[in-house]
């Protein structure tokens, strides 16, 4: 197992189209709580806009030693000096972003990629992926174009499909979290279950707990 | 005057929006009518897609000697070898730009800014802008979000107060592109008056042969 992989147990979506408030405090209070991960998903920003909080939130994440990828956006990765990019299937090429990153001086850049069908999913570590977000495993608000809920089996097969590490997203609350786990995910993709809470610190604390549990049971 | 300015003499915004037929085709009938440099615009393709748009006419630009530039996108531009970027005021910060394609082995970048006021025009060759794009200088529809036209006068004005080159644009065509360069641009940036006409090859051949005697003209 990657040594990425315990980097990745719980991993926030931070999307200011999905904050309550502001998307800094909120990425601060879950980073307080022990999350594992931050993505910054900005599709409604400027990209000027988007650099000033992928910037802002890359400080924090130093502060607290936290793994953070940018979603869709090479150049915005790259300006702040983010850990990872994560990229879907009609992003930039996995290839032709690990090459520019290493031209850019950058080849320890982690590529995250979502693919959409089990082939997808299983070439996905010749072409240099460092981990798969699987899913929406189930359904899902936080996403409305994320299509329908793929479901726990099809996780599970995508998973033992591949040597690299994959964590699951899509409807991931602190109730079915440890099914993710048990699927054989290392870790678990978030959006709403931090975001939309009263208090982002406690529901990171509860989650990280929840997969810690169920990670330690799997063994 | 930089060595650049001949190449920005008749700029081809290729926007697939606003193409009549098959954009590469047009693309390269301009680029055979003469045109001297050619924009990728595209706002509403996935990355994937206009990452081969831009390789399609980046290898036409190449075999027409012609510069090729990518709107918005640094990545883009460094996956795909384009000669350069052009930024506005909501994109990435042309410092950050210039830093990014240093960092990749492409400090030759040329970048190409389009300034909103005339501080944004006066200061941008202290922060290591190519050329600019000024506008719009005429009404145009091409361009919804474009604003009110500003005018030749505004123009003149700001093409006096930088050292770098300006090229004109929106709403401009054949009968009014001298003015442009009366006005002190170097070139013309063009979209409607090559992609929404019958000829391609010949709209940019008379937008050549004009502005080329506008230039005559003006010395």
């Amino acid at each position: 197992m990657s040594s990425l992989a315990p980097r990745l147990a719980v991993y926030l979506v931070a999307d200011p189209d999905l904050a309550r408030v502001d998307l800094p405090l909120a990425v601060h209070q879950a980073l307080d709580g022990g999350c594992t991960a931050v993505q910054l998903r900005a599709k409604h920003l400027t990209d000027r806009a988007m650099l000033t909080l992928a910037r802002n939130i890359r400080e924090m994440c130093r502060a607290y030693k936290t793994l953070f990828v940018v979603n869709d956006r090479l150049d915005i990765a790259l300006a702040c000096g983010a850990d990872g990019v994560h990229l879907g299937v009609d992003d930039l090429p996995v290839a032709d972003a690990r090459r520019v990153g290493q031209q850019a001086g950058r080849p320890d850049l982690i590529i995250g990629y979502s693919p959409e069908t089990d082939e997808q999913a299983a070439i996905a570590a010749s072409e240099g992926v460092d981990y798969l977000g699987v899913g929406p495993v189930f359904g899902t608000a936080s996403k409305p174009d994320a299509g329908e809920a793929i479901g726990l089996e099809t996780l599970r097969r995508r998973a033992a499909k591949t040597t690299i590490p994959v964590i699951g997203i899509g409807g991931i609350e602190t109730r079915n979290a440890a099914s993710v786990i048990g699927a054989g995910a290392v870790g678990v993709a978030v959006v709403g279950a931090i975001l939309r809470t009263d208090d982002p610190r406690n529901a990171a604390r509860t989650l990280v707990e929840t997969v810690s549990s169920a990670e330690a049971q799997r063994w």
